[in-house]
């Protein structure tokens, strides 16, 4: 293997990879990047099992040489070190050579670096999937998606079908639903398919949607979704993301959404936002985040919290629409907040059903979202 | 006490004598911001006991009123939850009231706080310190001249003194130096003040500069610097900024200092800091920072690092001017960086008396600034 590359390229490259090197492999040849150098181009891969991401760098981008092979090959390097050294190299022309045992000499400027690669052949190979259902979706809408969700999955890993969003695809409406059993997230988007097609069941980890929200691009591309058996394989370009799906049956949590509410309330997002954070501020001083919110007589609402340290927070907020029965309800704050950070929508519908059941969330001006907390069960 | 001032300057003040609270202190009343109302405004103090933080609010600023007091008075609050909530107000316009048992009410829109309040007579009083010795610097003068040198404190306990930064002024020349026994780091200027006036011994914690270094305000204002028994005191406008000074005395370092030289370097500082800085990133993985430096024949330098598992990189670097005897030596180039890293001069020279001997750096701009590291002591 020999080839000069264009130093932006392949950093951007090893940069995107790089996102699937786990950390603390206990396999050696995990901890590495391969690299497949054809007549085509080159293909950077990295994999942690649950996560496997190639980067397809092209002989020619916008009719400039990026990349010039001189001999095919493949070789599999140290991520961490290579990772941080193509950052820093002094020149924007770097060769790379492949000798014997996998010694590699990178050459850049004045530099010049001898890597022990590893052999290729130990690298596991990515799955070919079976393209048969295919879909597109923006790439910003795809993100929007899972930060409305992913925030409410578990970090405890006993229920580790919790730790991820579970996704379907029913008559075109691709939907998204993440619980911690406290609380629960879901949105959904209409997509533009065959109506044909259609799963259900599939179960992404958390943080593997974290970290492809972070390599989606941020110009409004498409991104093209393979949902396969056992893995989904996201398309970004020249970049291929591919998801183990998680094992497992995912609870149903359709009949714990309720449909009626006894009491009703329309608000200004950034107003109740505002509020709660300050409530918050004392609430955590006492461990629990607990605040409450009440209903006024003069048809509003206050919201507090008190700390027997530290004293009292008393809000008192004007709402545009309040029906229903009056309430007391005290709640999480820290789960209200993680809702409203997410909310993208300026007024906002809050329904309850007294003080010992489900708080729901929708937007006003649209439905494509929906959350909902438990409240805490307390006496006062 | 009951008055009412802008959140702006509130918070600004809050906001600086918080770097004087402490977050794990056992005296309670030190984990409180104390608030004193006079007819002639307010003032926060803060303190750890090492740092104390006064920030005065007059009651105008630019014509504008900030403060309306109505009777005067004083209240320790909790700095923490104060610190955040002061933040996060809704409305411009604050009220603060103490009532019985030091209770205090804040006030703003539609946010209404009640806080457990503590006595100020608890709180400690501010050293009045005799302002004999008092000289002024710009501030950015004095932040260049902390960041040249706090970083060579050591952070190991067990010798305290070498925490902290030695301090004199001598003939008009005011100097700093700090050491780990691994490294030496000293700047100097000049003082346009009373040639009489004169210090040294004076050892102020690493910790405490980097503190005031976050407060010296942007703008070139000057800092007036009182010296006293066992306090410094910095006035920086409406903030005053006490200091304890640390205890024992100060090692002499004006001994480890060499005059000759038998290898001379003179080279672009940018250049070498991008080597080292490649050489370190392998060094770092072999948990030992190791780089060498060496001189070639053609009359340049080469600079290498190693590793078993990883490989080499290898830097030929051209330099300005290189006289004296070849060279070949070993340091931890994680000490090199920080003194690059710090370096405002184009070009570098830097003196060695062979392998075993130390290094030392000195800016070719100007000669304020001097800086020394020991090599490692290596056979190969």
């Amino acid at each position: 293997m020999k080839l000069t590359i264009l130093r932006t390229e392949l950093n951007e490259a090893v940069q995107n990879v790089s996102k699937a090197v786990s950390a603390r492999s206990t396999i050696p040849i995990l901890s590495g990047i391969k690299i497949d150098v054809s007549d085509r181009g080159v293909t950077l891969t990295a994999s942690d099992t649950d996560i496997s991401i190639q980067h397809f760098i092209p002989l020619e981008s916008s009719s400039k040489t990026v990349v010039k092979v001189e001999r095919p090959g493949s070789v599999v390097l140290p991520a961490k070190f290579f990772v941080e050294i193509v950052k820093k190299l002094p020149h924007e022309e770097v060769n790379l050579e492949v000798g014997e045992r996998f010694q590699t000499l990178i050459h850049s400027g004045a530099t010049e670096i001898q890597l022990v690669g590893l052999d290729p052949e130990e690298f596991p190979v990515l799955p070919i999937l079976e393209e048969d259902r295919v879909f597109s979706i923006p790439g910003d809408l795809l993100r929007s998606m899972i930060r409305q969700t992913v925030f409410a999955v578990t970090t405890n890993e006993s229920t580790p079908i919790l730790t991820g969003v579970l996704w379907s695809l029913q008559e075109g409406v691709f939907k998204f639903v993440a619980t911690d059993r406290h609380r629960l997230a879901t949105c959904k988007t209409n997509i533009d398919t065959d109506p044909g097609l259609k799963f259900a069941g599939v179960v992404i980890s958390g943080k593997t949607l974290n970290e492809l929200s972070k390599i989606i691009p941020d110009q409004n591309t498409l991104v093209d979704i393979v949902v396969a058996d056992n893995q989904v394989l996201f398309k970004l370009g020249e970049v291929l993301f591919f998801s183990r799906m998680l094992d497992g049956a995912y609870p149903d949590t359709s009949k714990i959404i309720p449909s009626q509410f006894k009491t009703e309330l329309v608000l200004n997002t950034k107003s109740l936002s505002d509020a709660i954070d300050r409530a918050y501020l004392l609430s955590r001083e006492e461990k629990t985040n607990i605040v409450r919110l009440l209903t006024t007589d003069d048809g509003n609402i206050e919201i507090n919290s008190s700390s027997s340290e530290l004293g009292r927070v008393q809000e008192h907020l004007d709402v545009t629409d309040l029906t229903g029965e009056p309430l007391r309800i005290a709640f999480n704050s820290k789960y209200m907040l993680d809702v409203l950070k997410v909310v993208d929508s300026e007024q906002l519908y809050i329904g309850f059903n007294g003080a010992m059941s489900p708080i729901i969330f929708k937007p006003r001006d649209h439905d494509n979202s929906l959350h909902l907390i438990l409240p805490y069960r307390t006496t006062n």
